[in-house]
């Protein structure tokens, strides 16, 4: 058996993770809403043999777009886009379960996979934000646990979907005039609290079986949709501790639900700036925190920590305490908290360390100490790869390909071809069967 | 000012418009499900000028699928990935309003068309059926006048979500930091008894400034609908009088939402089989008839009426009376009906008029018969160009493109080289100015 192999999978954030990305002289500001922007940085991904691009959402104005580029366009669109013009790399997705009919989700990423030859991957999330409800007839965000279980129902009958029609189901027999065979593509008859839902599907089984479903969040709720259902996630962690400690949980918790922990792919976000020196690597970031502008920093903080903005004061601590959110981001919200209080540090300090506003672990260095970074991370089974975000899009992704890469590869970790077609090849992971599959009497009696 | 010109998109109905198309030795029975075969007609429809592809939908297996190909892959997914493969022709979907959010839709199509360069068009539709209902946890289809009071407010906020962003508001001002002009981004503030949506949209303007929207449907609340809202209408009409009935009739109630007759293209379906001689035409109508089993158009023409199969007798007219389906779809009920008392014809004859289940207009001959065709109801007003519904696809648009086309050139009745980059620019429809903007002093005194 070959040696367990790294995934990399880039956050394909508009301009890049720092605020200020888009200011830099190299950055397009209208990146964020240019396809051929998106096109392009999934082509270095591809390029340097990336797993998969990832697409964030949120469906509304939720940041201050009056400083910065933001999370626009409908993702499905960008990643349909994305495979009509690349041939290996994968497409995940976000899209809210709690604004969203589950058939209509089911069908899109099974068309999204069509279009890709087995390509595409649902990240499911459960929209917190106050500002989305708004554009969805509530006033306010459904509490933490009624999201959750809608999520949890959602997927239900979006997975139940994908296994609506059975792989050898479409026929297409001219002589007999057989299209389909409909005793293999089944109703699912779903009938729960949220969600009634007859089904089948309108569309034949999907290339993958079914599109791979990416979670990301690390509250209780969220780790326990995750092993129930994820096959990827995406997670926020500060130290190889933290990645230890969040592996061996999630994959207790989906040995619970009769799942092996191989089959979840565990993807710390990793925000990088890079230099080919650890001096030049500083001096970007430096550049790259003066261009954000202080009221942009102190309104994101408060943002995710759900305070009134007049409560920070720059050069004092976080107040404590903090009231726990009831909307919030849970895993940004706790992130935020933990660097602020280990470092005991200053509003002020605070924003610099989140990179005015990244949110998720920073490293800045050469190529070399990245890699080494990252190597730790796996072999210590804090990682099984990283939810890479680059500083600036396209450049950071294109010094990461060209120079940490290489790295990788040299050291056995990371691939140097494509060996599948499919997100599931590249993430390892099984093609599923079918629940409505009938196991011929041949195959029961073996 | 150049003479009016007819317009021509194409229902790119997965393996053509006859049941039987997937049959023809040509014909690969997987297309229905290969984004390469919609590409591919998009492409021949983009040689021959057309201005769109049009892409009907359902939510739901609604057909015989045992028998024929069927809608199935998710309209916006394929249009966007014909619109990376062409440059060009008008991308028009359909979405329904009656299971869609209209947040997630005005942003779909916007995004869409920044990845098109303003090529996108919206057709919205209610949808009767009841098998998509049950797909969306209702047991029944709602009510028609329901249905349209739903659609009458879904267009609204689209369409105010559309305006939402003024065409500036877009800065990106590296040296001063600003990225957007906040106070050109507009909440819509909706709340009516079917949604409420604060806005604004998550998206820069679109290039069209707002998507073309589309409306097929004859039905007394369809039209009013198609007054108010639509800037192309797909229709059904036998004859030249009920298409100059329809035109006028349209038209007449757009005036009393003071709009202009012109801001609206009529569109009839037009089903085609094309032969070089006239006899060769009707051979191939016999073979696609041949190839439909009877048992389908049985099971398609009492969907239609909404009855029971088994009151259709092979060698008997309809039952008279037939009662009034609450649940069909009216356009579709009401000609079929219509050709079946005319003709005073039987099951067996009207299923063979109706083409095996094509329910639109059919139209056997040369080239030139067609191009006469075509001319008679585009001069007589009954048209502005036609929803061409090609036997089978790519073949029957093909043999379109390099027949039929030059001699509407050569007439000059129809364009030779695209004159405009987006849909509108094809239709000849205005690029509607955001509700929101403020006229400056300087043009309000003009």
């Amino acid at each position: 058996m070959s040696p367990r192999q790294l995934h990399l999978n880039v956050n394909l954030l508009h301009s890049g993770v720092y605020p200020s990305a888009w200011r830099l002289p190299d950055s397009d500001p209208r990146a964020f809403f240019d396809l051929g922007h998106y096109v392009r940085v999934a082509q270095i991904a591809e390029r340097g043999k990336f797993d998969a691009i990832f697409l964030a959402d949120s469906p509304a104005v939720n940041d201050r777009i009056d400083y910065r580029s933001f999370t626009s366009m409908e993702p499905t669109i960008v990643l349909a886009t994305v495979a009509a013009t690349t041939r290996h790399i994968g497409l995940i997705g976000t899209v809210s379960t709690t604004y969203n009919e589950p058939y209509n989700i089911a069908r899109r990423f099974v068309t999204l996979d069509h279009a890709s030859g087995g390509r595409s991957g649902w990240n499911a999330v459960t929209t917190a934000d106050a500002a989305s409800s708004r554009n969805f007839g509530l006033t306010g965000a459904l509490e933490h646990k009624a999201r959750y279980e809608r999520a949890k129902e959602f997927t239900e009958v979006v997975h139940a979907l994908f296994d609506s029609w059975e792989d050898d189901a479409f026929v297409g027999d001219k002589a007999s005039a057989r299209f389909v065979d409909t005793s293999k593509v089944h109703p699912i008859a779903h009938r729960g609290p949220h969600y009634s839902v007859a089904g089948p599907l309108n569309v034949p089984r999907s290339p993958q079986g079914r599109p791979v479903t990416v979670q990301a969040g690390g509250s209780n709720d969220g780790r326990d949709f995750a092993a129930a259902y994820a096959e990827a996630v995406f997670t926020l962690a500060q130290s190889i501790e933290e990645g230890v400690a969040y592996a061996r949980d999630l994959r207790a918790r989906a040995a619970s639900y009769r799942r092996s922990g191989d089959s979840i792919v565990i993807l710390p976000g990793l925000a990088t700036v890079i230099g080919s020196t650890e001096a030049e690597a500083k001096r970007r970031q430096d550049e790259l925190w003066e261009l954000v502008p202080i009221e942009y920093s102190l309104a994101r903080l408060a943002g995710t920590l759900q305070i009134d903005p007049t409560l920070l004061e720059l050069d004092k601590p976080l107040p404590d305490p903090l009231p726990l959110p009831v909307n919030a981001n849970h895993t940004m919200f706790q992130g935020t908290v933990n660097i602020a209080r280990r470092g005991n540090l200053t509003v002020r300090q605070l924003i610099r360390a989140l990179g005015g506003g990244v949110g998720h672990r920073i490293i800045v260095g050469t190529p070399e100490q990245i890699a080494d970074d990252i190597e730790a991370w796996f072999k210590a089974g804090a990682a099984d790869g990283f939810n890479l975000m680059p500083d600036v899009l396209p450049s950071g992704l294109e010094t990461f390909v060209d120079t940490v890469v290489p790295i990788l590869q040299s050291r056995g970790l990371f691939r140097t071809e494509y060996a599948g077609s499919t997100l599931r090849d590249h993430f390892g992971l099984q093609r599923p069967v079918s629940r409505y599959a009938k196991r011929s009497p041949e195959v029961a009696s073996a």
